[in-house]
């Protein structure tokens, strides 16, 4: 039986891993032993752990190593600490296979201090195309990675030519997807955001039409944030329709986010159609999505879950710049008039119909056979 | 005037960058900044902070991130301290450009750490093929790059194929080659190196023909490297001629490498054939290799450096697999017989036409060229 | 000359300290370098670094160490993070002398990393008496250090009984009463802090009478922060004069102390009579804290500047358990009823008279003395 | 059942302890947890690890901490990353009490990653008297721990005179003398440690009357550790009797000491009469000492251990400065003729009369006990 150690170390990459962490605990073939660090174990962002802990998953350890600052430098010794607290869990644990998720500064912590182990590194969602840090860190961990579990024939295509091997290239679709299919099956808003994660900000009905805005600061523009950040406040107070609004990911820039937010909010003490909040389970938030006008922001939930949901989508700026996208999304630079523009163009059009860019629904088993059944090596050349 | 940040972490990286540290240094355009860590600062490994001194560089800071182990676990968490210490000191320095060289873990440090607060980083030597962990490294690092000065065409190519701007990649050769071909200029053996530089075992006259030995331990094969120098060490005794062994470099292995040597010595208090050194200066070492009958082992030195030279090489195992080579090397397996009859046919034949694969002598003047012209970006696409 | 390094690690300290960096910026005998780190560099406490630029420091180098989650692990791991960090500046600076101040993590980080690289280690405010951790670190850094700055008598002779040589140990009083001293020449509030600090919540008039709130959550009691924030919250509502609450250092339980008011803003919207302020410059605090009716909560300030300023305080819980005070200062538990009461009782006194128990306003020169003529060693032996 | 935790980190500290792991892991109220770390993991220092299990002892986790180089700054470092890596171990695993012993730099990470986690600490060998850096850790950690468990009834008065409880401090003696006591009931050489261990140097016969010497480099006196432990190889090769030496520990200097110990050796390659070791089992060392004719150099063993067993010992330099002694030992200062003198005038006496100043022999037990029975607090105050 092999021993699959996944690292969850933040609110977003537990949902993206998640139906997948599920079929390698059901797998007969592998023992699932789940690390939580990083953003996961701060409450700042949401209880990821309390979520964990809930879906029936046992944590294995816990493990901080987010240095407080959120800037550049903050951000790179966050990923050595990282390393270092990840090596030594690893080399007590002798996993036979470390899976590591996306393009963050914890997903290359993870693939290094496991490489330098000698422990083969599954790699999931590698081979897109983005803007910002994550590009560079996301190819860099597919030419770490031994195994590469794809989202889609177009990542796969850009992983060989990379120089990996054909072989060790699974298109699986992405785990993400799995969770936004199930929900979409009966997508019903069966609770009360307002009653069952508090937030900030204004009260409003949720049965009239609302938004989503969900944006991060970009680490490669850092000091920008605040700007971009206001620059979309400012839309949105144009339009003036209810909005749920949430906070930023801990990434350089995420302190000048939240100051605009808070900027914003002390300047504008009576608005009454904007409500913050920190975070939802997974699949509360998919469930606000599906009934959304649309999604504002940078977020690659615009990107991915919502091209499969079909949930219209104005993406702002560099941040998604080269991802594969669907029909739902509309891209625009931080510019409130045409983020308003776009906004009323494509939100009007109601609901598109989805595009399974990402995957089918099933990445999660796909994850799971292939972790039981690839060969794992740690040896591997470039191919040309 | 571009301040470039070059930090220098084992004596054979400095050897590797030396020529370009001087051209950087006496640019008009460039302010050389240099920082020292890792293994340069382990004198058991030689005095390479003594060498760059003597060498008129001035030191802007030390810094000490090498675990002791030399185990995998402990290659993963050097690598992470390396980043932490790094990103203080770049973020405290702010320079324009930081110089990674070749694939080590320190390499991939100092690419992180700069990556992340969004420092431009020039890689040296990428786009070759090697086995091992350097493998994947050197490919990663080549992810993280944003400027690529490459040893040739061929190294070129690849990092093209691999996704990145063919304006970012320049063929300016590998600096450890001008170094080879200065000394090549008047390569008279001028110094006793037992004199010199001590080392322990037998003594001998460098006037008869003699070989250098340099094994290095192999991460991914790890558990290994004992057999692996035992094996070389019973080759090299029964050939029984004047030898010159050079100590691995601090990886993991190194213990056992180290260990193998020890018992080697224990068991032969009264051979009189093998001399082992720590380190010699880059000149002094290119000058011993000049004035062998060849050389025997998986460093790079026979392969990059002896290839311009015509020095015949005996290269053993995986380490140095797919590294572009000329005439001068024979490959062969950890086996004494294969090692032997190599050494045998390969080095009768005395001096090999030298050929530039890896660069024609004046690769430092155009890494400081390049380094003072290009554009400096921290953006990228990949180009597919 | 000697060179004097001092780290400045936090607002609070920054206070404490800033009459002393004066004196040793401006003797003939003593070069300052100052090393900024830890909250000093994060925003939500304030830029205390711009504070300090202000004052016409120059900074040798800044160095983030803090983990995020203001939990006891994160606080045992920045600890850590920091004797790293300082360890490789001090090693680099080669001071004379390395001063540390006061019983924060940040202070045994310093005197750890200095004490370690050789280096004398001058400790400011040893020898007093506290409750929480910071009663263990305290005593810790004292025999550590080599020469002991401290405040008053009784905490010399703490100091000597705890087995350190009289001749190492100097009254000078403490820096931070200087900066007391010298804004009790002219008191008057001549800034408006709503126009200059912003801050968050009721806005009013600072003519009418209105107090200090400054309450931190205790390390030893983790878990109970929240709990006991919302007591102090309450007793001040019942009150219902104007209050300026000032926002709770970086320690293990800062986040619950936040969620406390976070909660109570959320719950009372409408609240017309306390404002939160993240920080201001030791000045203006003092400034307003001399203007005020009196103190509350858990902080030195209310023990040592306001016993010297003659500030009525009501301390609250065990966390200036044991330490020295005033006849300024009535102590209760964290126990609405109470407090409410020694409130009335202590506030309508009015000023009280000061006593010079923390100094009388002029330790900074004194340091500066001693750290130029002391002798400097760092052998020592405990006396008994 | 209480949760001890200890962390071995060195092949003194494991004989130290060893009869205490021995009754806690036996004791029916505690669950003994081991971490093992820092050099116990490093094969150069012999291999701890093997001989823990060897003892049936169960590893709980292994951590790596140690930073290469030997200098007074990697020492700073390996105790900040202990202090990193224990704080996480520790949180995961929640010990009702972390058990520290003695006064290296792992003790005092140990100490403070406790401390600050809010988990009690019980220190061993706290309040005694010595020199270097270690009399400084040695008081610090007394005044961060909660349970002192020492030696002898004054190293319990200088701990209850620093302010300490009384009823905190427990004569229970030092473990380390529980071992010696017991092979000293059959003492007979039982092995030949030629054969068993290797080493190197010279071969001869142990029932000839032989010496032992163990001499370690000084923290506060870096950069002399060549010279010093010169001096003692130029006295022992003087004396010219058969001679066992043990390589000094992990410490700043120790690669100068291991230097002097080589050029000695390269410069007298024919000596005949000393054998160098790496390490032996605690019970093959004590064998090994009780029929030496007397051991050299600043070990604690002379003092500790051979007080007990009335081993003549010359202790050299301020290493053990004011640490209690018996008649076996005699003090002399880092000269050869001095060295020579004692060694004539105190081996001469054959054996001397132990004294139990350092315990009795049941000290496992007593610490077993204590931890059982004592009251487990995390809160305290200095007594005045």
């Amino acid at each position: 039986m092999r021993k699959v150690c996944v690292v969850v170390t933040a609110r977003p990459s537990y949902s993206r891993i998640k139906s997948a962490l599920t079929a390698i605990r059901d797998s007969a073939d592998l023992e699932l032993h789940l690390l939580i660090g990083a953003s996961a174990l701060l409450t700042r962002f949401g209880d990821t752990k309390e979520h964990i802990r809930k879906d029936g998953f046992s944590i294995e350890a816990e493990v901080h190593f987010i240095l407080e600052g959120e800037t550049p430098t903050t951000a790179a010794k966050s990923t050595g600490l990282g390393i270092i607290e990840l090596a030594t869990l690893f080399s007590n644990l002798q996993p036979d296979v470390v899976v590591s998720v996306a393009d963050r500064f914890e997903t290359i912590a993870t693939a290094i201090a496991a490489s330098y182990t000698n422990i083969p590194v599954a790699h999931v969602q590698g081979g897109e195309v983005t803007g910002s840090i994550d590009e560079k860190v996301r190819h860099a961990v597919t030419k770490l990675a031994d195994l590469h579990l794809v989202s889609n024939q177009s990542a796969a295509d850009r992983v060989i030519k990379m120089g990996e091997e054909p072989k060790t290239v699974h298109v699986t679709g992405c785990p993400s997807i799995d969770l936004a299919a199930e929900i979409a099956k009966s997508p019903k808003l069966d609770f009360n955001p307002f009653e069952k994660y508090g937030g900030v900000g204004a009260d409003f009905d949720l049965d009239s039409p609302y938004v989503i805005v969900m944006q991060h600061p970009i680490t490669t523009e850092y000091g920008q944030a605040q700007k971009q950040i206001t620059v979309t406040l400012e839309a949105v107070s144009e339009l003036g329709i209810p909005t749920l609004w949430f906070w930023p990911n801990v990434d350089p820039g995420s302190d000048e986010a939240a100051k605009a937010i808070r900027l914003f909010r002390e300047n504008n003490p009576d608005q009454d159609f904007i409500r913050f909040f920190r975070s939802m389970s997974p699949e509360d938030f998919l469930r606000v999505l599906i009934n959304s006008k649309g999604i504002i922001g940078n977020s690659s939930v615009a990107i991915r879950e919502s091209s499969f949901l079909g949930v219209p989508a104005v993406n702002i700026g560099s941040r998604q710049h080269g991802r594969e996208r669907g029909p739902n999304v509309i891209d625009v630079p931080h510019d409130k008039n045409r983020i308003l523009a776009a906004i009323q163009k494509q939100f009007a059009t109601g609901s598109i119909t989805g595009v399974p860019i990402y995957g089918d629904g099933r990445a999660g088993h796909r994850i799971a056979h292939v972790l039981a059944d690839a060969e794992l090596a740690i040896e591997k050349t470039i191919t040309y």
